[in-house]
């Protein structure tokens, strides 16, 4: 940490300002300059709330120079986490793109879920999507299925082979989540539920966090670090959109620049979710390509049977011949990146 | 619902948009005319997407008519809710404004939350604040005493007679808040955790929601709704800054405007919080004073006999001393403020 | 300038920063430390960009220390400007707020200039404000009378002695501005329209500034410090909204902790537009006197004889009668605030 | 446009509402509902202001059918906008897509910006871009060299043969330009300077439109129609980046979701500048690919043989060989993209 103290600070605010980092465990180096005084802190200040030290007497600036996560961040764990699964699907690192499709939430129709599995299995997707507990906006809306619902998806899995993934709302129904599914997500609106993050850090299943909507970049590391902290490796982390001034077109922002920032700061796989980012159908092929070539781990899509019937969101899913024309030219794209040497195309 | 067709939309696209309006329960009326054809829909509207019927061919927009929330809002429910607790104090409606202190967390330092509710209660506050169980961002910072701090704050009302506010953060902590607390609140964070918010609805004292930092005024109706929906009629809002991009001179945007908005929508109390809008100590009085004579129902801000050494929020507590000073001029204003004539000054 | 070097920094790195630091004219000082090395520039930084120093190899961060504005910084000019008008009417400082009120655009219809002018001479107001040339977002709305709607604003002045306060949308319209109207006022849509900025330096009448709706303060003041560089010292500054995500019950975001923030880092005065801010006529009056208790110098808001035929924001403006009792409360709140003791009221 | 009464309005409310109308030459047709009464509007509705009708007494909600654009909408021009220059480059539609690149502002240094346009060339780009008038946040950064730049960038094109793209900031400077370069650029901070958008209406060479950094799509489109309503149909249309509430990694949030949006939207030209969106020379590459693949028209980026010593925005500038490596890829990427078959990977 750099402390740089006003101009006309004195030597008692000087004293103050040492004295309390010392209290606190570390150790300070006063540079007198002619114009200003610097104070440097040696130390782990990772535990130490800048703003504090910005509210002493005297104090100018602050600036801490750790980054304020540490487990997620590629400094202290230069090699990038690939996840495996037991049926050997792969995702992060150097890896081919996963594709995770499915409905919003999982309907009654189960027939319907089968043949929205089948449609996926047959293009090549790994994962199964599909809420149970469903968070929504509205206490007028579907809630989901619950269990039921989670019974549906492992059927669809026992059926298909794919990997099931849906979303945990409450520390409560984590253990039934685990039951059931391959990958645990936390929605958007959930990101800094922190007993929940907690809580995930406990169970060995993988989780994949979505970024808040108004979530910056170091909050969304930081939502991931608590997972780590508790003891569970293996985040996976996704970017979905963030609030904008203009939604007349476009629901949210689609950060596709998170991608090769969060490529960059940390080891952990990225993917991306061009359906909720934008809320329209025919947005998901151009931003699901652009985020393939700009590095994604994968994509997460909304598609349906039957979106105008859907309970949810049907505006921004794929019907089955759509979907497999899309994905028909996602794949033709993902087979034309060149993974190994930094996602350029053959 | 006003459903407006597209100007070439074909007599079979509007048969399929009559035919999706009756699947659901509804009745529709079509208007045709020279230039286009208009659907008008009949019907409690408030669980139909209309984002599903706008991804319907031939349809251009959709607009909904009625609110999406109904107990929240003024329309239905034309009087103020006014909060009464045990002790007499109110809130809410053309009662004067309540002012609700304390330190960001409760800490180990008892001695010092007695300082503070002494303080709180000599100046005429009607709430101590403070934190058991701490949302903090980054999972190495102090995150709050749990139960023993509870035990605190109960202590503290035993002592000076005033209510306490804490925040919930999870389904499974909610009884034991109830134990101790007068007023359970839940935070910006937290503030679409629909699961809390239904536990919330089943419970028989007041729940103070704080707006998110990205939530429109229509989530954050919503949310209250969900607390209203599931029983509880008891809900005061809590404005407290929205993300903006310019964080350099305050943290948050404090939107004083969603004030007389909500007062003017809702008949539900709404506080405003300007310690943690802005994140600057010298900030909360001019804050604390626009958000009165725009018609606030209360101020919460944060206090600490020692806020260079507070485990949280330091930088944005007053001290005793600044707090005893801020406290003068705000009830002094609240004093010549006529609160049955428009908030005017007399 | 703080520079801290990467902690693998080679001493090749740490001359090349050194070296680009002396050739840009000043000097530095190296801090070598067991964790990090720090570099200190002394000298006028005002003219590097910290951008290119932090691209240098080796380079962690950089910060300022100085503010990158210097005229309009409260720092180097500690007194408050106060703008004296030839008629005695005083802006600024610890003096009474002003009112500028009047019409979004002139039009035709010169009797009602007149009206409008000579209500809000009876209230005590002390500016008319009238578009005379409109920045207008679709170029098919009425984009105003140009020098015409000058003439008729000078003589409604003639008629009430009330100062005139217009907007200037182009270098070449200000000598004709300058004419007819007692300060020039520069649109939000061209606060960085840096060459009518410069120009404006150059006039000896005050200009208003608005902020521009995604301005951050700093930019703001750069925007003030283009106009006082140029030589032009009477610069008054506007608050109008920022930009939100959220435009479904106020236009845009009223930023009212930009007032005393702006009192606490510039001298110049600071008004606030309570009408372009929310665009809804009922909330002038507690976003008005929210503004006013927070410490504005002034509020600007509109008023038309006939809102609903205005050709040019009449949502947002008052008809005569509301103009007259908003303004009744308004002077009264004016009348209880001690200027001179930290805004309290008396 | 639809206008919906509220649910209680009266006759005479809707009397006034449709004499309103009728004097603003326009036809209503009044449909009477068993739950509320709607009353459709016919005529050119592009010069009403909705707003002024939604504060009538008794309205509900006024939406607007027709989009306030018309010139720039796909509506009213089904085909692309293809701009052909006169040495045969073309930009739009189903044409490759071009890259402009070069300094941020030309330099006193004339052979190093001879060293770009050269390396620019043999690269197969075939634009020079190059600021001779900067928009500078600060009075204090470099303001550009003016004409003597712009007798730079000619010779450069002499040269090369490159064509030459550089920014217009003054209404008085707009002849200038033209006698000099091949595109005249209005920078973000100026898409809404209105006057000069209605003057580069009545000159005959194209003009480039960057998107404001705080600019609805609708907004960024009604720019554009200025151009075109005095006159000039070639406008290129410009995305660099919005702002976001999070510039720790990006200056700006690049919304690559606006090309698919604006092709489908409009016909004219969308390219995209990832240089200035996000600040940083490693993101140029990935931004660039992915906006190519979204369906961009051409790509904007910076280099400069020195960026250490660049007068402006050096951080985000490429060097030679930076720039070499880095457009090798994105033509390799040009070169697999179908541009007939919706910009699919060969």
């Amino acid at each position: 940490m750099i402390i740089v103290m006003e101009q006309n600070a004195t030597q008692q605010q000087m004293d103050r300002v040492t004295k309390y980092i010392e209290d606190h465990g570390m150790k300070s180096y006063i540079h007198k300059g002619d114009l200003l005084n610097v104070i440097a802190v040696i130390g782990n200040e990772i535990t130490i709330n800048p703003e504090n030290i910005a509210a002493l007497d005297g104090v100018s600036t602050v600036k801490k120079i750790q980054e304020p996560y540490k487990l997620v961040s590629r400094t202290t764990h230069p090699e990038d986490t690939v996840i495996t699964f037991p049926n050997g699907v792969k995702i992060g690192g150097l890896e081919k793109p996963v594709l995770m499709v499915g409905p919003c939430s999982v309907e009654k129709d189960f027939d319907g879920l089968i043949k929205i599995a089948k449609a996926a299995k047959e293009m090549g997707c790994q994962f199964l999507r599909g809420g149970a507990f469903k968070p929504r906006t509205s206490p007028y809306d579907f809630q989901g299925l619950e269990e039921k619902g989670l019974e549906y998806l492992a059927a669809a899995r026992e059926e298909t082979g794919l990997l099931v993934v849906s979303e945990v709302m409450d520390t409560m129904d984590i253990s039934l989540l685990c039951k059931y599914v391959d990958v645990l997500q936390v929605g958007a609106r959930n990101m800094q539920n922190f007993k929940l993050l907690k809580a995930l850090g406990r169970i060995n299943k993988p989780v994949m966090i979505k970024r808040g909507g108004a979530a910056t970049i170091k909050e969304f590391m930081l939502a991931a670090e608590y997972v780590l902290y508790n003891g569970n490796p293996n985040v996976i982390l996704c970017e979905r959109g963030i609030k904008g001034f203009d939604s007349q077109f476009s629901r949210n922002v689609l950060d596709i620049a998170a991608v090769p920032i969060i490529r960059k700061i940390s080891h952990l796989p990225i993917i991306v979710d061009p359906s909720h980012a934008t809320g329209k159908r025919y947005l998901i092929e151009p931003m699901g390509k652009a985020a393939l070539i700009a590095g994604a781990h994968g994509l997460m899509y909304e598609i349906h049977y039957d979106p105008d019937n859907a309970l949810c969101d049907g505006a921004q899913s794929l019907n089955l011949d759509q979907f497999r024309q899309v994905t028909k030219s996602l794949n033709k794209l993902i087979g034309r990146i060149d993974y190994d040497n930094k996602n350029n195309v053959k």
